[in-house]
């Protein structure tokens, strides 16, 4: 009986892999009986969320028993005058996880070809196959996505490419010339979508916004990261109002919920919150970078507020040790990285406590 | 160029209708000036929040920095314990509404005849058409669900039955034995959906539940409706492990935001509450409908929080009348009732304005 109901299954839908989240903090607690952990796995921002985003929830709670406004039109209008843009060219989801759902829902059919690079977000393979379509992944070089085997693989199947930049889990930024360069080489029927989540941690921000008038493009954005709303869940995609409209068709009337309208509101207009943020991000990246490359790791060049570093021959079993003392990281073999450790930048006393435990293990291991 | 971007879009989305939600009360503000508005459109708990949810929600602040557990592991342990269930049946989602799109993902495909109501829950047909399957819609009789006509509908094509009970728009509730006969009826590889977001006002609640055993059931509950969280999303299935296993591979990780999770287990412990809500709410009804009655509507009888009226040859305009005068209700319209109002049950004070208003209208189109 319960195999029939396995049966009930979409053949699509039978083996799709999980997405596979950092460890949260309570279930290390609970699993190891530790008090006092660490979390720089997740990318999340470690100076917390903006108080002014906490004052605008305090104020709306009593409100949360009424349904959230569906088209977000405060947040909406705000961001829309704020980049210039109508506010028609904008979808709001359930943090950018829920946007890259509704891109594969609106525009990918089976038999279609999804391209994208390899390591990147594992997102866009899953919901690839969730709608019949290939995902085709492409190995980055030296951690920079692949634009040109990228163009290589475009065929008449070719329905959208992924670029995701600066790229998780690598960090690394696409130079604009070279970008601009692969664009004009991308055929007009082919939907780009760039997935910005670390747009504000650029040293010289440069969008796929550029390219909004010349192709089908979306870009998405994410208030989990700089703007520190990981927990409350939202994200945007900003298009042509056509691509927006096939999104919009395939969204939850309620999608975004009444609190993180009002917080992502207050956020996104305390630039000067954001910039603390991206300052204090700034100087620990380069601490952290600096302190792993002392103790012999490699790393690649980081604009985002993870650093993907390299132990040779060290990878996951370090990341199983760090946990042990509290501390948790990505391991990078789920991204193809056995060495590799995916580390988010944290406070300076984050940072010093698991430069501390790191030195220990491999001191220990040494001796 | 816009021409080919819309091209773009996938044949079954291209059309797809929009949900029209409840006007919201800012937006009738917005439009006609007005500073005093109520809202009786959209069968929120007229009531507000469990303050014990508030509390929680306040308390969590601080970590809302961090993504969200993606198991929602507390809640999950404290449902299934207390309907003593396991918890792999569960699956939690952004509302009732996530889930619904949930379902279709995993389990309906092109070509699949999806049977329903009518009216209904619009969604349950929205996201079968995205998948391309068809949704077979079957009148209600007198507001009753039309069992017996889906039993006679059922072929071989035929993936799924979603029964809503009680029934929105029409707030009617199946007999227990009669809904037993038709599950025995029904073949053993079509899914029964139950979607019981009204559940809590059911005089003798019986749920969908009771099948699980024989049956591949989904049952769909939500925090909107008794539990007051309608703003800040959270709905789940209840299933065989096999089936949510299906679900789940189709959710985002972080579907549900940390402060719901706190917030819906606050209010699932506080049962006081949710008993004093669920009695007043039947004072209410009961007052609404007999004054309803009383001035000449007919009314379907409701075991929710809203009563669906009827006022022949009225429906429609009353519905904007009442808009001028800052009161918001649904128009039947868009349910096929053109003649009805659904209402929902507003506190003393929200009912009192509601039907001074309609009392007005009625008498001066009278003279």
């Amino acid at each position: 009986m319960s195999n029939s109901y396995r049966e009930l299954i979409r053949d699509e839908v039978r083996e799709l892999p999980f997405y596979v989240p950092g460890k949260p903090i309570e279930e290390l607690r609970r699993e190891r009986g530790l008090t006092n952990v660490v979390k720089l796995a997740s990318n999340e921002n470690s100076w917390g969320t903006d108080p002014a985003a906490l004052d605008a929830i305090i104020k709306f709670l009593p409100d949360i028993f009424r349904y959230p406004d569906s088209k977000a039109y405060d947040l909406r209008l705000t961001i829309a005058a704020s980049l210039g843009l109508k506010t028609e060219q904008f979808v709001f989801g359930n943090g950018s996880e829920e946007i890259i759902k509704l891109i594969a829902l609106a525009f990918f059919r089976a038999g279609d070809e999804i391209l994208m690079g390899k390591p990147t977000f594992p997102r866009y393979s899953s919901v690839s196959k969730m709608m019949g379509a290939t995902p085709i992944e492409l190995p980055c070089n030296n951690g920079y996505y692949p634009l040109e085997r990228i163009l290589d693989c475009i065929t008449i199947h070719t329905r959208a490419v992924f670029i995701c930049n600066p790229n998780n889990p690598t960090g690394t930024v696409l130079e604009e010339e070279h970008l601009r360069e692969f664009v004009s080489r991308v055929p007009e029927n082919v939907l780009l979508i760039f997935d910005e989540a670390y747009y504000e941690f650029m040293e010289i921000p440069f969008s796929g916004l550029l390219f909004l008038e010349e192709h089908p493009v979306i870009v998405l954005r994410t208030f989990s990261k700089a703007f520190g709303l990981a927990g409350l869940r939202i994200g945007f995609a900003i298009s042509s109002s056509e691509l927006i409209d096939g999104m919009e068709r395939v969204r939850e009337a309620f999608n975004v919920n009444a609190l993180v309208q009002v917080a992502a509101l207050a956020a996104w207009k305390n630039r000067e919150y954001l910039q603390q943020i991206i300052a204090a991000n700034a100087v620990e990246r380069r601490y952290l970078t600096n302190e792993l490359e002392g103790m012999g790791a490699k790393t690649f060049p980081s604009q985002t507020n993870f650093v993907m570093a390299f132990f040779p021959g060290m990878g996951t079993r370090l990341s199983e040790q760090l946990l042990d003392k509290g501390i948790i990281v990505r391991p990078g073999g789920g991204f193809g990285y056995p060495d590799g450790l995916r580390i988010t930048v944290g406070t300076r006393e984050e940072n010093s406590m698991l430069l501390t435990a790191l030195r220990n293990i491999i001191t220990n291991k040494v001796t």
